[in-house]
Formats: C-alpha cells, sequence, structure tokens
C-alpha cells in the first residue's frame, strides 16, 4: 500500500517506532504506579522517551510535508503521528503532576488505569503494527474494537473513582489533585481510541 | 448538491437523524436542571442518547471513507458529524457529573443555561436542515447568526456565574463541582457555534 | 508565492493584522501583570482586541472559503488563523479570570510568564512576517526554534509554580485560582508553537 512512497521514507519503521515509545511510556507509568510515587529516575525515563517521541513526530511530519504523493491521506498520517506523540505526552504529564504534587501512595483505581493504559497501548500496537499488509484487517478491526471497549472501561473507572474521591475526600487540596490525575488517565485512554479511529478510517479507505 | 453520492448514502438523513439526538439530549438535560437533580432515569435516557450518537457518527464516518467524491469537502462532513456528536457527549457529561458529585438543586445559571443550550441546538438544526437546499442561504446564515450570538450569552453567563460562585461560595468543594459544570455548560453553546462555522464555510464553498 | 491568489484577497495583509492583535494582546496583559491587577480599562482594551481578531479570523476564513486554488494548503491557512485567534483570546481569558478571581497582587511566576508570552509572540511575529518571502528560510526557521524554546522554559516554569503553590498555599480556593491561570498561561505558548509548527510546515511543503 506503501509502495510508491520515497524508499528513504518508511512511514511504518517511524509509527511502529512511535508506538514502541508509547508502550515504553505505559510501562514506565506502571512501574511509577507499582512503587506508589515517582523518582528523579522514573522522571529522567519518561522525560527521555517523551523526547524521542517528539523526535519520531517531527521526522514523521517533515518527510510528510516534502512527500507529495501519497497512497494514504496525508492528514491521516499527520493525526497518527501527532496521536501517538500525545499518548506519551500524557502519560509523562500524569507522572509529572505526581511528582509536584508529592504523592506518596497510590490507590486501586490508578493501579487500575495503569493495568488497562498499558493493555490499551497494546491494542494500539497491534492496529498499527498491522497495518503493513491489509490482509490482516479482521485483526485490525479487532485490536480497535478491544482499544475501544478499553475507553469505555476507562470512563466507568473514572466516574467511579470520581465518585470515591467526591464521596469520602474531605481535603479539597487532595480532591484537586487526584481529580487530575484520574482525568489525564482517562484522557490517554481516549487519545487511543482516536488512534484507533483513524487506523480504521485509513482501512476503510484502502479495502 | 448532494446528488452525486450514491444514493445508498443520505448524509442528510444520518445528519438530522445526529441533529435530532443532539435536541433530545438537549431536552433531557433541560428535565434534569428542572426536578434539580439526576435520576437513574434520566441517565438512562441520556445515555441510550449518547450510545445512538455514537452509531450515528460511526455510520457517517464510515461511509464518508467508502465514498470517493463528495461535492462537499469531505472533512467538513467529517467535522460536522464529530461536532454533532460532542454536542450530545458534553451534555450528557455534566448530567454524569451533576450524578457523581450529588448535586440534588440548581441555581439560577443552571437553569439559563439549560435554556440557551436548547435554543442554540434549534438554531444548529436549523442551519444543518437547510442544507438540503441552498436556496435557503439567508435562513442558514440567520440561524448561524443566533447561534453565534447565544454563545456569547453563555460567556457572560458563565462569567456572572463564576464571580458568584468565588464571591459567595466559602466551601472549596462546592467550588470544584460548579466551576466545572459552568465551563462544560458553556463549552456545550461554543461546541454549538463550531457546528455552524462548518456549515457557513459549506454554505460559502457551494454559493 | 501568493501570485496565484485574487489580488483583492492578501493573506499576509491579514495574518500580519492578526499577529499584529497578538502582540497588543500579549502587551495589554504584560501592562495588567504589571499592575498587578485588572481594571475595566484593561478588560475593555483587551475585548476590543478580542473582537478584532474574531473579525480577522473571519474574513480569512470566508475568503479562504471563496478563494478556489491556493499555493499554500488550504488547511494551513485555516489553521493558522484559528490559532492566532486563540492566543488572542486565550491571553484574554486570563486577564477576564483574573478580574472575576478578583486577583489583586501577582507574584514572580506570573510576571515571568507576561515575558515569556511578550517574547513568544515575538517570535510567531517574525516566522509570520518571514513567510512573504521563502528566500528568509533561515530567518524562519530560527524564529520558530525560538517559540519551541519558550514554550519548553513554560512548561519548567509551570511546574515550578505549581509546585510551589502546592507546597505552599493552604488555602485550596487560592489554588484553584491560580492553578487555572498558570495552565492558561503556559497554553498561550503552547498555541504560539502550534502557529510556528504550521509554519514549518508551510516551509518545507514550498522549499
Amino acid at each position: 500500500m506503501f509502495n510508491f512512497l520515497p524508499k528513504e521514507f518508511n512511514f511504518f519503521d517511524l509509527l511502529e517506532k512511535q508506538v514502541g515509545l508509547a508502550a515504553d511510556a505505559a510501562k514506565a507509568f506502571k512501574e511509577v504506579v507499582a512503587k506508589g510515587a515517582v523518582s528523579e529516575e522514573n522522571m529522567k525515563i519518561l522525560q527521555d522517551i517523551e523526547h524521542d517521541g517528539d523526535d519520531v513526530t517531527h521526522t514523521i511530519l517533515e518527510q510528510l510535508d516534502k512527500t507529495f504523493i501519497t497512497p494514504i491521506d496525508r492528514e491521516d498520517i499527520h493525526a497518527l503521528a501527532k496521536e501517538l506523540d500525545d499518548i506519551i505526552d500524557m502519560t509523562c504529564t500524569i507522572a509529572s503532576r505526581m511528582k509536584i504534587y508529592r504523592v506518596d501512595h497510590v490507590d486501586k483505581y490508578l493501579v487500575e488505569f495503569a493495568n488497562i493504559i498499558e493493555e490499551s497501548v497494546l491494542g494500539v500496537t497491534r492496529a498499527v503494527k498491522g497495518m503493513r499488509n491489509m490482509k490482516n484487517v479482521k485483526q485490525i478491526y479487532m485490536a480497535c474494537v478491544e482499544v475501544n471497549r478499553l475507553e469505555n472501561v476507562g470512563d466507568r473507572l473514572r466516574d467511579s473513582a470520581l465518585s470515591d474521591l467526591f464521596d469520602n475526600q474531605k481535603d479539597p487540596i487532595e480532591i484537586i489533585k487526584w481529580k487530575e490525575i484520574y482525568q489525564e488517565a482517562e484522557t490517554v485512554l481516549d487519545i487511543c481510541e482516536d488512534v484507533t479511529n483513524v487506523v480504521e478510517s485509513i482501512v476503510v479507505k484502502n479495502a
């Protein structure tokens, strides 16, 4: 499907690199949550991933601008590159906020969010990698359906977490902190779903 | 204007269906506000509307991807479908937050927001339905101007509501809850304006 | 580069007018911060700028819809016009919130943000004006790099400001107010970077 693209610019290699960085970020975040706090080392790892993600995004967008005709809609590649980068950035943002807010423990909701984020990024990985061969269409769809399902699970988890927070936490400053953390965690899952929406759109157009 | 489209895919029927769901959501939200609290039944109705909205959006986007040439810019239809869906989702989100925050009364600001949201969605309906016949151009513009006016009214209403909240409410947890509710209500009006901006753009291009 | 455009529609004049309004907004905001509070007169000036910005945006978008072929991608001009307008709107929003929250003093962080916003808008101005002549490509890139650098400075400034706020402010209502103000100030810098990303993309495509 990408046969007409200049050989030196392999979208797939770059998109797979980026989705690999998103998986690294999800894994690093899960380690943060397992420990219950963010160390300097955790932040360093996440910032390096964020930086690499920016570089890959920049390369994709620049190559895209230089390439006159692509068999895939230009704006779809653009959206994919940006949204994969957003997964990484938002995951780093949660860790950064936890550090700034001096969070030194986590609750069952955030543990569950870290698991779901990891699963969802795995689904995104299967969807993006699947595009190398459009014969994988069924596998791609199954990955997209799974990411969509996890987004719904995340919505309900955020609602449960917020209910519990507003019912039981009496310290308004703790409410401010945790409301933001839960909402950002759910946003990662929204972005994962945005990625698979673009993948689905590419698949339909090329079917 | 849509004569070249495949007969089996009638954008207008789908967009009108979606704008009808947005009107249903606005009406259901007005009932919530009239009662001053969100019942299980209210949430069920709103969630069903949200679900139907997702289905219609998905159908539009999928059909759009399958359709090679459309007389209207593809991205305009895409934006319309997404933003009409966003009206529905954001309206449901406000009700959901009211439930999670155990809101058991509403104030004059939210009553006014519910009225303005209903009016604005009516304006959006006139604008979207008007596109069936580009001879309606004057009516379409008048509807867009009205939606734009209501967005400005909403901005001032949100500012008044926030002023009153920060001047008079001493409980920070109540401030957190109501600040979010007011801002989300105003966001519904922003999205309505986004829809009419796209409609205006379609009309200008096809004039 | 814009030679094929209808003479009566000069994108550059309009984009430069808009970037001039963004600079006016940044200057007015700096004056607000220098005084430590928002007067009625400040709000009037900022609202007039916001209104003029809406008019210019509307003119650009309408002219764009009427113009069949442009040598620059239509969506790039569209994005530029919208994002320059967003710089203005977000700057006005900060002042408006300061007024609603009855802020009567500012801290070193907001003073620094006002400086960085002014510098960043200057960078945006150089980038946008540079597009009149693509021979300016090196200057354009340097301006984009500077705006990117300032966005990173702004990220760290927001993190420092939030750390200080959560470490030292015990009044949750003050935390709510200042958290929003800092995050909005950082968002202005994000939008400036978005503008220069579009400019870079235009330059690469036309290189």
